[in-house]
């Protein structure tokens, strides 16, 4: 999987692009991402990228050009399967479409700030929307991060047996049941017995148990669907 | 609003917090926020911070000791109004939960990894189980990073009047109107005439049709609320 990143914010990427999974991913050489500045891709004298919105209002506007000179560039070097813009009014995502869009090879992830981008880039250069969920965050760049690790630990050999996303919640629409670890009692609060008795399938009887109940309490949604 | 971060990875938020908005929410003295390494309060000598499931299975768990230390060092410093637990089956975020958290002036966020953490943390030591989506990540630190960001944005002068959260999608149960900038046309594609027309009013009118109108189409569900 390849992710071409575009954002006028790329030093917000260092921490969470150089760690963990995603750096792990990288040096085995299953993920390949590139962070892109748009203002690298100007064609103004003081390289801005924004401007006023047409029509008036408070907030600026990621103009059209940077961003289509950008994306040429990259469609240029090779085909992409989606260009995805990070917007509040996107489609929400969820498990289901990540595990859909892992399985792509090469995608442009867009960025929006201030007030978004031009809407011609939207109607004319991009090819899928998507909201991390029903907020408004300062830019998308936190959500471009959020989409690249929940698809990264999608990839195949990137996640080893010990972190197996397949137990994880919303892999089978049930909440995960809960974990203990030692010490076994702690300030006078104790790990249930089940867990402690060595009965594997009797464990493993009480976990679906608790995800199914977990699941009903909070989250009865999951269970229609 | 004081924000105390407790992680595993504390190096993932080297460029996200110090950046942007958060960066000058702090600067202007509006906003602290201190990240705190949970394996810093760690009674082990190697200083480990996660331990194998009672009962086995795939996966480690964070053990509720050195998070235990961590919070009851904070709280000897201070009132916490809320110690949040970031995980996917925590209470969905939205503007409203947002809104509501933003009015608080000291909380704890405490990012899960590998598995999460140990079930007795959740059940004494937090007091709130926030999620950001129905999707998996590899960690609770991006959720908090989102979280941290939804929130801060909302604080009373940490937004200027260019980038005024008021406008936002969401924040009357409309998505945002298209936004056009300069040039007028580009490659063939026009900006609305009514754009350019100058007249104030009819902007106006125009821009909350269309609020409506794609809220109608992409999110009918935030009309009925």
């Amino acid at each position: 999987m390849r992710l071409d990143i575009l954002t006028c914010l790329p030093e917000l990427f260092d921490g969470p692009m150089n760690q963990s999974i995603v750096r792990r991913s990288m040096d085995k050489g299953l993920v390949e991402i590139e962070i892109h500045n748009i203002r690298d891709y100007s064609n103004h004298k003081q390289k801005s990228v924004d401007d006023y919105a047409f029509g008036g209002g408070a907030g600026m506007v990621l103009t059209i050009e940077p961003i289509d000179n950008c994306i040429t560039a990259l469609r240029k070097k090779r085909n992409y399967d989606e260009v995805i813009y990070l917007t509040p009014d996107g489609k929400t995502l969820n498990q289901g479409i990540a595990n859909g869009l892992s399985l792509k090879q090469n995608m442009i992830l867009l960025c929006g700030h201030y007030k978004g981008v031009d809407q011609r880039v939207r109607d004319h250069l991009v090819t899928r929307e998507i909201s991390i969920g029903d907020y408004v965050l300062s830019g998308g760049e936190l959500a471009a991060m959020v989409l690249a690790d929940a698809l990264i630990r999608l990839v195949p050999g990137v996640l080893n047996d010990e972190s197996s996303a397949l137990t994880d919640s919303f892999q089978d629409n049930l909440l995960a049941p809960p974990v203990y670890s030692r010490p076994a009692e702690y300030k006078g609060w104790k790990v249930p017995d089940i867990l402690l008795s060595g009965h594997e399938a009797r464990i493993e009887a009480w976990r679906h148990d608790q995800s199914v109940e977990l699941t009903k309490k909070k989250r009865p949604d999951l269970l229609d669907e």
